[in-house]
């Protein structure tokens, strides 16, 4: 069965509305450090307080610059679009840009921008409805290797350290495909499957679907979704971890974080060596050789002594290499990776 | 928010088409082991080698006896309602019967159906349709106390397990509230939500609203679905477990089944002590107290003799109440979840 697979013609145009923080322009923010060469601009209401450091752009000046796609490049909690952005992105649609977005809110369902954009001819295209007919996943084990990003919660850097990783390895001249499961990362990668957009009897059917049989020395870097320990998307990740059938994992973890993000409850982040356990218990179920490959930690909020006091005491508690994905880079867990993969 | 309340007039005729085996004719066979007081009669194509014991009936059988609602009792690999029971389906809507189902293909998708049903006025249910507007989980933990069937595999018994639990605590006079999470449970009870169907983003949202805050002294006896094991399903088990947030887990397990059913892989089911083990760490991260009320095996494969020894010889070794839910009933279940629970 084929992926989603979506094509976004370049180059991209930043769009962020009046997003009020970094957190809610992560779309963005991702395609702007993974993809700078595609992207042309960035076009942001008056109020709005970030900037990616692109060009800042009006819808003449995207048209002038030869902008093929817009991208919606925030993450508002509830995935809607705000009423108030609607009239700016239908002229861009109106210009003929297309649209892209992967937000709960369908951009085929605002009535007026379809009109626009069937005017014009240019493409909507919504990231996150997943494709129809997936599988109920089979659990037949599949030829090539796989690593799946782990983490103690959602937003953590599981998408920056399975980017990293791939471009780790595609350095070395290792076959390696990195897949995407959410929206920012399919608007990285222009291809994936939004796992946590499908129906819950087909999460691992759709992760199975997302990495097929491959090359026995081709790896699979697959972004991971939520958490084992986050109460609202455990499901998805459990469905992730069982459907890919790792053979490594690699834990992520913001130094920040104590407890989940985001809900109600009081759901403190275990220490990483039983987070680790927790998630290898689980996936040995399926293959009983998957190990952990090494500890990607986002510890933006300290300086270098700090982390590298961190990273090192982290490494001598776990036994594993421990990284921040962005400072230090994921040299030492491809180190391991590649030592330990049988 | 209001839970997806079906409500299905009585009395049923439980339509069988032309299902080969008991094993695919389940949902027929649990209303009529849970309802028999509902049940009119059975109607069945006449190559059908199943017969759940009720009285076969023709259309004009089931009119004269007063028959209300034609539940399709099969559940087919796929969901599909075959072509060939559709004329049949038909004519019976055309009596005016209302027809519920809870398959993959939706009842209201049968063009041809709906014009007979709106002809005569019958209604079409869709049992496994689940209602819009869930929310993701919130982990906020509820008052009220809560026990969830946990499996080995699918179809090892949670749905009986379930079944019996309440009623043994309806029979001490104890609130209690039997929690429907797939078709058949759905129809038993008259009200649930299809766990299963939902969008992988809001499992344990689903399980949230399910199982509301109650009285202290309440239990809701939550039916599972799947298994924290079952490659295909394990993301539907652990967001059902986390959103219920059980003060107690029952296992569930069919002592005859050795592997994971119905997978391409080799999945052999770990010692049941482990079973346990991986539940419990997975359902402490949401409710550190939660504890195993005892095991309940589908033993219907032993004589009485081999029951005894197999159940006893459990119990040895687990240092908990095991039963067979049909057989021997569960009553030392009850007994240990009500001194346990704090």
């Amino acid at each position: 069965m084929q992926i989603n697979k979506i094509s976004l013609d370049t180059p991209y145009l930043i769009y962020l509305g009046d997003v009020p923080d970094m957190h809610h322009a992560k779309t963005g923010a991702g395609i702007a450090y993974w993809r700078p060469e595609h992207c042309a601009g960035q076009l942001r209401l008056p109020e709005c307080p970030i900037d990616l450091g692109l060009p800042d752009m009006t819808v003449q000046d995207a048209v002038d610059a030869g902008v093929r796609t817009v991208i919606v490049g925030v993450a508002p909690m509830g995935g809607q679009i705000p009423g108030k952005w609607i009239p700016q992105l239908i002229e861009l649609a109106s210009a003929g840009l297309n649209i892209a977005a992967g937000l709960h809110t369908r951009l085929s369902d605002i009535a007026d921008l379809v009109v626009a954009a069937n005017k014009s001819g240019a493409e909507l295209i919504d990231v996150r409805v997943p494709p129809a007919g997936l599988p109920v996943g089979s659990g037949r084990p599949r030829s090539g290797k796989r690593v799946l990003m782990i983490g103690t919660d959602c937003a953590v850097g599981k998408k920056y350290s399975a980017l990293a990783l791939h471009r780790e390895l595609e350095r070395r001249d290792i076959k390696a495909t990195f897949r995407a499961t959410g929206q920012t990362g399919i608007m990285i990668a222009g291809e994936g499957l939004p796992i946590d957009a499908v129906v819950a009897d087909f999460i691992s059917g759709a992760a199975e679907v997302l990495s097929p049989d491959n090359d026995d020395d081709h790896w699979d870097v697959i972004e991971g979704q939520g958490s084992l320990l986050n109460p609202s998307y455990s499901g998805v990740s459990l469905g992730l971890l069982h459907g890919s059938q790792p053979d490594a994992i690699v834990l992520c973890h913001d130094a920040e974080r104590l407890a989940i993000d985001g809900t109600t409850g009081d759901y403190p982040i275990p220490e990483l060596d039983e987070v680790i356990d927790d998630a290898l218990r689980m996936a040995r179920r399926m293959r009983t050789r998957c190990f952990c490959a090494g500890v990607s930690v986002n510890t933006s909020s300290m300086g270098d002594f700090d982390r590298d006091n961190y990273l090192s005491r982290l490494q001598n508690e776990l036994g594993l290499p421990c990284v921040d994905a962005v400072a230090t880079g994921m040299t030492p867990i491809a180190n391991f990776l590649l030592k330990y993969a049988s």
